[in-house]
């Protein structure tokens, strides 16, 4: 049979209603008499119901997890597992577990967080991506429910939301100046889905690189995909078409990268020799591609952390202001350029 | 002001107890009736709190998933993110969220699984490794609670347990004798972590079509490591260090491939002109290594679908018998294999 709250009360010497008050950790029961309360529970084995305990405490201790839509497109990225270990890591410090969304299409995600946000699933949600036209976030601003966005919000003000990104614009900057440093002038640009911000934040880093140093921008060059095994590969095909071939790309993913090698290499174009190669991500296989890949490590870990960090601060300290962190990144120069 | 029971009661017409068995889906109030209190609740906006239904209801629609312990290891792994995304989609067809274990070492884990079984906090678990001597698999048998494990037990008789495993005895003994019908009589083994299962079954079937072939198994052609990323890398160097060196190997992961494939460039050894290579999982950059990788696809996404499917049925009909699955694997030709 169940151990039960009277169980518990008739060993401690106390009434039911004080076992409940230590269980919420009242501050109205001493020290002294949680102290035996708890040796009571202990010595039986009570453990108190987790939805009551959320019932009476309005808290889940759980944060909810929104992936973007099409589990496997974000499954077949690095880049979310290694971000939910940030994640995770951080949450067990803080003695929070993790709801993970199911959904797979814009709609039924935004179903489940009405679900997580109505049904008092969890005390915050992490959305690990930041989509054109969401309507994910004005959903959970208008509800004023705590969130953190990992990336920058679009057609939001971003001083409403508590967000966690990289410079993603200074970052593809800097890829491209760096190409030219090493006297490229023509150099293509892979790029991923146009409806994510990351994407349009890279491009425009790379247009401002060149536009800064006079080269115009050609659209020939400029190619995106959002598939990342064949994405890769056909937008080399693409560019390799071209009457005036790049001699350099930017590819906005590792993943994509291994395909633009594969593809390369198929074709016989030599990298770094013909063709200089930089990435974005640094996910942990990026270091076992032939030849090895320069790209920029976002750190993606400290991304997921980051922002799970800011999140239990918002729902501990509600009063808190939005906050906005920004992660730095780094070029890891390794074979792919020349 | 939050809606409540009452405001719906009133609206239509009814006792709050009512408006309660109607959410609880209760068989003693008319269908009519229901129709009238769902729209009452719709038009008022009403939403039950999720935790005051699952205390009522004794359920949760969650299943826990357990993942091996340091989940550094774990995500660094594609296996993982494609077997949740096999789990997240019959869970979400089923109308189930997941809850994610984020402990790190093998106590935290299982003071985890206490806290969901003990705490209600969901309805059955997922256990997503096979360790030798494991502590939580034990628990839960103890407890009744339902669980489905993804590999196959150790030390606990089988049928007092539902699982989905692949036949990786079978698989080992297959690819074996795959590269002796190649020719191939010095074939080494790059094993994982002897603490896994999988790790057992795999070299049994590797040593059984050896000895089956009346060819002597050389214990030094038999390299086992955890990591990787370096631990293909590791065994190589060690591998090809032996005076008579191998002709052909098997690697345990896709991952330690790409790190064997790396390393066997930097040695100038041809692959599979100089070395033959067999691999397991097929996960989905598989097809992007150069040469692209022979590996034993293992339906990862398969292995989470159908044990979510045992899950759940357990959950529904408790009077339902352990089941055993075994998904078929099937062996993937690429260019590594001469």
């Amino acid at each position: 049979m169940a151990v039960t709250i009277k169980d518990v009360a008739k060993r401690a010497n106390v009434a039911p209603s004080t076992v409940s008050r230590v269980i919420a950790n009242s501050s109205r029961i001493s020290e002294k008499t949680k102290e035996r309360v708890r040796k009571a529970m202990e010595e039986l084995g009570y453990h108190p119901n987790f939805n009551a305990r959320s019932l009476a405490n309005k808290s889940t201790k759980t944060l909810g997890i929104v992936m973007p839509n099409s589990a496997k497109i974000a499954f077949q990225n690095p880049f979310f597992p290694e971000v939910i270990r940030g994640i995770s890591m951080k949450a067990y410090q803080e003695g929070y577990g993790l709801y993970l969304s199911t959904g797979q299409t814009e709609e039924e995600i935004l179903e489940e967080v009405k679900h997580m946000v109505y049904g008092g699933r969890v005390d915050g949600i992490l959305l690990l991506y930041s989509r054109v036209n969401d309507q994910v976030m004005p959903f959970l601003i208008e509800q004023k429910f705590p969130f953190v966005l990992i990336g920058r919000p679009h057609n939001i003000d971003e001083e409403q939301v508590t967000f966690v990104n990289n410079d993603n614009f200074k970052a593809a900057k800097t890829v491209t100046e760096y190409l030219m440093l090493l006297g490229h002038e023509r150099i293509g640009f892979i790029g991923g889905n146009l409806d994510f911000v990351v994407t349009i934040d890279h491009m425009k880093g790379y247009e401002k690189a060149l536009s800064n140093a006079n080269i115009p921008v050609r659209q020939e060059y400029i190619v995106h995909h959002e598939e990342l095994l064949e994405g890769g590969q056909d937008a080399v095909i693409e560019l390799m078409s071209l009457g005036e071939r790049p001699t350099a790309l930017i590819v906005a993913d590792d993943i994509m990268t291994f395909g633009v090698l594969k593809m390369l290499a198929d074709m016989n174009v030599q990298v770094p020799k013909d063709m200089s190669i930089v990435s974005f991500n640094n996910v942990m296989i990026s270091e076992l591609s032939s030849p090895t890949m320069t790209t920029v490590d976002i750190h993606i870990y400290e991304l997921g952390f980051e922002a799970t960090n800011c999140l239990i601060n918002k729902i501990k300290l509600p009063e808190l202001g939005e906050q906005q962190v920004i992660v730095p990144h780094k070029l890891v120069k390794r074979e792919s350029c020349k």
